[in-house]
């Protein structure tokens, strides 16, 4: 992983996310433009030229993307021409809702084992997925090859549960907890706080 | 609101928010460095410096800034020194959880209204918050003042529903639909889109 790679991902990889969406909403087309890319999204059409010729990918001037070409050569990059085994860690309110969100699986992200501390929830299944006790994390990330943790646990016990999931094989992190894990350099790790999302808009509607 | 407010807003923003949540992190100092923000942010100590100048906020060369009165500061610029009433339109898991959140009150954002079209969940309370019928929305969002509203609907409801709030008066949207939504320029969206974020940790990994 070069410095590079790091660098690319924060800003230019969300964006591919999107137009990866778009193209499925527009598959019933032949081409799309960078034109119509950036009036969807909002970025202008030089910067989405520059995020896709990044990767190699180059429009016909005047005609644009070949919507299907580019679809895929989105989803290679985005490593979603694969299953990810994921493990969910905290199986409160947001991680139930986890184990029922569609838009994970739909990409390749399969939740195939949960864990908790609640004895009245570890043995049980939610929606086909069993939920083991955290001292079992080794021995289950291990079997069912976990390569990403989803970590829905309480704000105190989220760097603890991190670095035993890093122990037990996990290599990268998507993060609920409102913290800053603190973590070797080689685990890759996603914030997605929620307060953040919705501070940003109370900072806009107060300056109105 | 100036294109510069725009601007400044998706950036610095949410970078404010985490030198917030640092700075109740480290409440019991008087002091911290531009240096150790940055340590612990991973920002630059140039960066955290910038952006703290940006609002007024100059620490003293080797001491640093008054945790006290750069955490009061701040929540003045986030807007988080009053209650903001938010409504919740589409009780699912997700919606569920999101009334179970901890997190949006303890920074004064107070779910005290959901809608759903599903008559068995209709007149129902969850956590004290009463759902009512997506009909009625324009007379309880005027009613209980309704600043922002969470969008936690199927993809294909999204936009429907997303205008009609705005119609009954909200200012903003939390939107948790992974659509494009298109409204006004008036109104502030952000999106909370989760496998955009688990498809980072899938790029990044594929590269290793």
């Amino acid at each position: 992983m070069t410095k590079e790679t790091q660098k690319i991902s924060q800003k230019v990889i969300p964006r591919l996310s999107r137009y990866y969406r778009i193209l499925f909403e527009y598959s019933g087309r032949d081409m799309i433009s960078s034109k119509e890319l950036s009036d969807i999204t909002g970025y202008t059409a030089a910067q989405v030229r520059k995020d896709l010729a990044y990767f190699g990918q180059f429009g016909c001037p005047g005609r644009g993307y070949n919507t299907v070409d580019l679809k895929n050569s989105i989803r290679k990059i985005l490593g979603l021409d694969r299953t990810w085994n994921v493990a969910l860690i905290g199986v409160g309110n947001l991680g139930m809702a986890l184990l029922g969100y569609k838009g994970f699986k739909e990409q390749g992200f399969e939740i195939v084992a949960a864990f908790d501390t609640d004895p009245g929830k570890v043995g049980s299944s939610i929606n086909n997925v069993e939920v083991f006790q955290t001292e079992k994390m080794c021995r289950v990330m291990t079997q069912k090859k976990i390569d990403i943790a989803v970590l829905t646990v309480p704000r105190e016990a989220a760097q603890g549960m991190a670095e035993e999931a890093i122990r037990c094989g996990a290599k990268a992190i998507l993060n609920f907890a409102p913290i800053n894990l603190k973590l070797p350099d080689s685990v890759k790790v996603r914030n997605i706080d929620m307060s953040i999302e919705i501070e940003n808009l109370s900072f806009l509607i107060s300056r109105q």
